[in-house]
């Protein structure tokens, strides 16, 4: 197996992983790297904070140079090298040289396609006029910087709210732009739920970007004359019209499959490349990872398309374990993912409810609350926390978490739950580093175990958010037991006020024909008053997430419907 | 069981949990508290940073008052109330109030043990000076303030270098003060392993803390003529004399169990309430939680004394269940850990190396200096790492991980792993959020599977720090790959010098009579070498953690070695 010639169709991310873990298993294959592009091994992710001078170095976005990987692994790579056409019976691949427009063959044992996935551009009318960019690579993020200096553009569209869209945003109003962020779905950030993704939208509009959800963009069109816009005017469905002197379409991604297809390899249904769990395509000689690829999905077993470099890299290694007589399965992805918004942080792994709903797959579901830190300790933030999980055992589903601190490191320990297929009562047990600085004796992790549990073990039921306004007054009675002070500020209407400290001298003053929805601040305290009252004989249930789950998710809603009084700068 | 009568004595941590968790249990339970001290349930972890005035605010520290567990969860707590004794044969407790001198007794149905660990005053002569303090509860560190303030104490000396003495050593010299820092052994916090201790005690260093390895406390003098001292004269084994205005005692806990004792309760060999898994003790109407029992380590399955916050919570809840009818199991404890020094933070999790050499388990271990993040973001600063496994299978035993930022998040994924059983594969196939601010594509935790990967397929083989001074150079080649620049700042003595990127042309100066151990700056391109050389027939071992953790390690115990020589101000 030592004279393996093997060459990778795309040099970032899990082509340029495949290449140099090649190496280190064979020191006398050949190894040949294709790439369209000018550069292999650059920094994608990181594109963005190029734009807003957050990273100020060009070169390091260039986590690898040609020359570099030559030196270091002995690596073949071509740059400016398009791979035009595969020819799987002879198995060699036709490049075309884009500078000099030279076209030649080259022969492989094995081939990996990591030729990822491109920018989708609908047909929208005026799509492609000037001014408008992708976000893909090194030359995109200089043709934008070019085009906003020269053109010292102030008003910049930004379409879609993806990842890509949010750190644009981001970082163009950290340039100083007034920026408008649109996107056509009813919430930014999809991986998320609605109630999630409301407090990045609230945070986006604390910080004067402008907001407009549920709003397809209909065309782009000239700016008429008495517009002024270096780019073009994004026309909205609702007929708004947004001048912009840059427009940046974030409108995600789709697998590049053509050489894939004209070679006659397998494609899903999803548009990815269809591999087996080794990562090899229909044709045995031909690999594929990273972007262009279809994987299952760790909770839901689905085929799914989820572009993420952790997985592309993983998949990189994977890839010539086997070829080089391994049989290592990649055993799909969680879908962990974490975005940045200002001071805010989302992050999510696992299925979400929206997608356990897809699939009628029975699911409990709690939202909590809990201070990222001690709160004795200065500078705790409340997260927003999410846990969905399987009604019967426990076994954890998926999970959210947004907030100011600490977002990255939940998110990650219940990736890990996930991957180990733990349960509820596993968080609750989990032992997490304490310090004042760092966490709590219960962490927030610890909190949705618990939490979790009562649902698991029918302790105390559960109401949701959006369930709040299909409650029937008649049958259900809201109860809100938070101080007086928390209610001055404002409440779910059509609610009853006992404070907890006066629940149980005052519990005869409750309707017994009625069940009980109880809520605070967060749901811990309703769910003592849920406990108390369960024990004496009530009907209960408490309202998960309790007021501020319902009240981020209900004003996001209301402001999502009504695109043109968002609040923001003119 | 509605009616229970149950006496918890120890009013914080796992005493205060269970009282609040039996409420919810039961509505109709009599719940005593009894505590000795002024309050309960307050924020023993907060006191250092009280002291140095990180948190600013005393009431901050009082998480909860008697009046507000009587309110909320009509709990009755008795503050300044010392149970005297137990009588098991009635199930009554003697109690004397500490103010009235009233003594009296209460019937229990079940009472739960959670006495805590009190401060360890050995009998070192002089150690009941005035201006000496431990630092247990709040009025400990109001009586330091007190001192500190009227006498305007400039010079502290911590004895004892765990969690409470390096914090303290931080907030003291946060309030300005000279501080010598006194420990008995030759590292500070003994949970970690010596090479991992040694960036703390650099830190320290660098922060002006005095620090005194290997010198236990002979004796605590009454000042001298010549000396200016408003405590103590400090006088270490070395013979030096350390004058002191105030002396923090942090000689470390041990259980308190005389009530246990003398009511005939088992206590184990160290000293703790032995319990079953369900936490009840030789008594089946006893239980005990918390700092005052002996648990079952997770990794190891020893009885074992970890006075944790975590666990003592975990404690509390897992007891009352029990005692309203469950069976749940208390299923040990791993001693996750965390500590901040100044800037930077030490956390470990389950077995150190030291513990898996005493009890001579069989262990592979590797070290990496990983990003904590994206290096081309700004900001990036290298993690220590430590991970300890089965040298057969890769079942993780423990970790260590030090660095200024991300370390709480890392030693989190990996308490989650070890609680799954996972193995260093897992490790490696772990899906954590990559976003640059907070993670790399292959994070910390990944890249730690991987080079234990490597160690466990007896891929490369490693050497250790502490074996390099071992190594017979007529039959071990140290080599050096890193490039020239970097080994002017320093080598390890004995070593060759030849850049990875020109090995594959210079390979045949190597000798092929020795075995070759190849080291860099982290251990990442000696591997590539290794694997380079391996292939080209030489016989390798990758020095693991490489320069870095080398470095680190032998300039520590060279330092701790001399005392006397220990920089930092006079």
């Amino acid at each position: 197996m030592s004279s393996q010639r093997i060459v990778i169709v795309g040099g970032v991310a899990g082509g340029a992983t495949a290449a140099a873990h090649a190496r280190r298993l064979s020191e006398d294959a050949e190894i040949l790297i294709f790439e369209r592009g000018p550069y292999v091994s650059f920094a994608n992710c990181g594109l963005p904070y190029y734009i807003g001078e957050e990273i100020e170095d060009r070169e390091s976005l260039l986590v690898q140079t040609p020359e570099g990987l030559h030196r270091r692994f002995n690596l073949d790579v071509r740059v400016n090298s398009e791979v035009v056409s595969i020819d799987p019976a002879t198995r060699q691949v036709e490049v075309r040289q884009r500078e000099t427009g030279e076209v030649y063959r080259e022969r492989y044992d094995h081939l990996i396609l990591s030729t990822g996935a491109g920018p989708l551009k609908p047909p929208i009318p005026g799509i492609e006029r000037p001014g408008h960019f992708t976000v893909r690579g090194i030359p995109d993020v200089e043709a934008i910087l070019e085009w906003t200096t020269t053109r010292k553009a102030e008003r910049a569209v930004v379409v879609g709210g993806g990842f890509i869209g949010l750190e644009m945003a981001e970082q163009l109003r950290g340039r100083g732009m007034k920026v408008d962020l649109v996107e056509a779905l009813p919430q930014v950030m999809a991986p998320l739920d609605l109630e999630m993704a409301a407090w990045l939208q609230q945070e986006l509009r604390s910080h004067e970007v402008r907001l407009h959800l549920n709003e397809p963009v209909q065309q782009f069109d000239t700016p008429g004359e008495d517009e002024t816009a270096q780019a073009s005017v994004v026309v909205l469905k609702s007929g708004r019209r947004l001048p912009a002197d840059l427009v940046i379409l974030a409108l995600g991604v789709r697998p590049e499959t053509h050489l894939a297809k004209e070679a006659g390899v397998r494609v899903g249904d999803l548009g990815g490349i269809r591999v087996n769990e080794f990562l090899q395509t229909s044709d045995p000689h031909i690999w594929a990872v990273g972007d262009a690829i279809e994987v299952r999905h760790w909770v839901t077993g689905e085929w799914t398309l989820i572009p993420l470099a952790g997985p592309a890299h993983r998949q990189g290694r994977i890839v010539t374990e086997n070829i080089f007589g391994a049989s290592m399965k990649f055993e799909g992805v969680l879908g962990t993912s974490i975005v940045r918004v200002f001071e805010m942080t989302a992050a999510a792994t696992g299925a979400s409810e929206k997608t356990l709903q897809r699939l009628q797959r029975p699911y409990g579901v709690v939202h909590l609350h809990p201070a990222a830190h001690a709160t004795y300790y200065p500078g705790a933030h409340r997260l927003a926390m999410k846990v969905m999980f399987d009604p019967g055992n426990g076994t954890l589903l998926g999970a959210q978490v947004v907030g100011k601190e600490g977002v990255d490191k939940r998110i990650d320990v219940l990736a890990t739950a996930l991957k180990a297929r733990m349960t509820v009562h596993d968080l609750e047990e989990l032992e997490l580093a304490y310090a004042p600085p760092f966490g709590a004796a219960k962490d927030p992790v610890n909190l949705a175990g618990m939490v979790a549990q009562h649902v698991v073990h029918h302790d105390i039921g559960v109401v949701q958010w959006h369930e709040v306004s299909h409650l029937d007054p008649k049958r259900f009675l809201l109860l809100d037991v938070r101080d007086a002070v928390e209610r001055e500020e404002g409440t779910i209407p059509g609610s009853l006020h006992l404070p907890l400290p006066e629940l149980r001298e005052r519990v005869e003053e409750l309707p017994r024909d009625k069940e009980i929805v109880a809520f605070c601040q967060t749901g811990q305290r309703s769910y003592f008053a849920c406990r108390f009252l369960a024990q004496k004989g009530f009907r209960v249930r408490n309202l998960s997430g309790s007021y501020r789950t319902w009240q981020m998710a209900t004003r996001e809603q209301a402001l999502a419907a009504q695109p043109h009084s968002t609040p923001g700068p003119s």
